[in-house]
């Protein structure tokens, strides 16, 4: 079987990682892959991304001999918890700001927006970051203005620094679905917004990690809250594509295996909405990205 | 003695941690004492930090120990590598914005500014985290406003979050000395301050973790360019204070040990003369704090 998604997830208390199966209802276990066939795999999935075709190379010799010898079986997704494909990232999240004209147009609705020429990037904290199905703390003292930001996000799969648009791609591990969850009020304050986007639970990501190879050329990205759309776009969209946004970040500055890019949003997030549609306790935000799946998060 | 001084230092190829001596020209070694008196010492200073209490009691303990025996002699400072307290942060550095009226006045020159209502905080990767006596890349392929910016930062000790001003004192291990170099062509373009604060190189940090028992209460902060002196300033000009940043920063983000923040800088930037004066190969900038010590760093 060809591999294509990849999931963290904890069973019985213990979290392990593991490759979807083709119907994509069940997991293949690294740990399960290594006892049976000897196969060397690594603890997580941030260290076997580290290893790079190495890794996936094993992971696959470990599955062709499963097709042989039925020695592993699939374990159904549903008795599983699935979690944040890297749960501890190692430095906070990379995010872009305004790299769609329509989510742009939201915010400036006075004149025919400006086109940024250079992508904003901000960060979020690592301690923000949360699995599917995990609840969003609303943080009620802090922020009244809780809002949602469907996205797209890359994870590197090699280190590199002055990376070359050519070469970019070569770079991407892999993609999975994050929401960049927002306290407008605070991101407004504190004119930089880093502390807006940053509290705890703020980072929800997953479920899967799906391979650069196995990744379309355009995703869609779809928001709803309690199931009303309210982002739709494709990323054929971008001001900025990833080749470019990995350029410009790596200027410099030295990427690492792991690191995660968030793309930025499409319209459509609450704040752009007269009066503003923002999300409150019990609320429920699903992004869907094609070919990756469903991101579904509850405010507590 | 009273410890009172952290380091994490090379010799001879092994990176390690150690105690500065009362003359604060020697060290002693974390492994030294260890050996000596078998008190169990972490490897690091960050795991260190991390015990808290507990950790800077059995170093004190086999500081006892050592005065009655003399069994480790303390290494001299100059025959060893001085290296950035935590080399290896675990996540991105927390910097504050604006925090000297004086630096405002710098970028708003046509009227009285207005002093920020909220601080400004953003972040600076890990991967920019440099020694003392390390070399600032300048970047010239990227930047050609390259600045310097002296800052007090403050180290996290405990995690917590929600924390109040009143106990906001409690969750400080102690301090050192930051550069925040900056590329400001990069800092306008983008908008959001991450990208021309985060170039491989552009976090000095050191020479030393001073402890907070063993601070003042206000800092002096001075920095010179090739022996010019360009910032002079006492923390007790802060706009917000260390207790306000930590309670603000930690509004809904749990802080871990380990954190720094950057307390931001005073006036007399290289942007802020005119003309500009900008850093370039060969200048070499120091950053003195009072009871800390100088960071020097030449620019490549």
């Amino acid at each position: 079987m060809m591999i294509k998604k990849l999931v963290t997830y904890e069973d019985m208390g213990l979290v392990q990682w593991g490759v979807l199966d083709e119907t994509e209802t069940g997991v293949y276990g690294a740990i399960a892959l290594e006892e049976a066939f000897f196969t060397p795999l690594p603890e997580t999935l941030l260290e076997f991304i580290r290893q790079g075709n190495e890794g996936l190379l094993a992971l696959a010799d470990a599955l062709e001999q499963n097709e042989k010898t039925y020695a592993v079986a699939a374990q159904p997704l549903d008795t599983v918890r699935i979690m944040a494909p890297i749960p501890h990232v190692e430095r906070n999240i990379f995010c872009i700001g305004k790299n769609y004209a329509d989510h742009i147009a939201e915010f400036d609705k006075t004149a025919v927006p400006e086109l940024p020429k250079y992508p904003m990037i901000f960060t979020k904290a690592t301690t923000s970051v949360i699995g599917p199905d995990d609840l969003i703390d609303p943080h009620k003292n802090v922020t009244s203005a809780l809002d949602y930001e469907g996205e797209l996000a890359v994870i590197i799969g090699k280190e590199g620094s002055d990376i070359p648009v050519g070469e970019a791609m070569d770079y991407v591990y892999g993609f999975t679905i994050l929401n960049d969850v927002t306290a407008r009020d605070l991101q407004a304050n504190h004119g930089q917004w880093f502390h807006g986007k940053s509290l705890d639970t703020f980072c929800p990501m997953g479920p899967f990690l799906l391979l650069r190879d196995a990744a379309p050329d355009t995703f869609t990205v779809v928001t709803k809250v309690n199931g009303e759309v309210r982002q739709d776009a494709t990323t054929g969209e971008f001001i900025f594509t990833i080749p470019q946004l990995i350029q410009t970040l790596s200027q410099g500055t030295t990427l690492l295996p792991g690191d995660i890019i968030a793309t930025g949003t499409p319209s459509g997030v609450g704040v752009g909405f007269n009066p503003p549609k923002f999300i409150h306790s019990g609320d429920v935000v699903e992004i869907s990205i094609s070919d990756i799946g469903t991101l579904t998060n509850k405010v507590k």
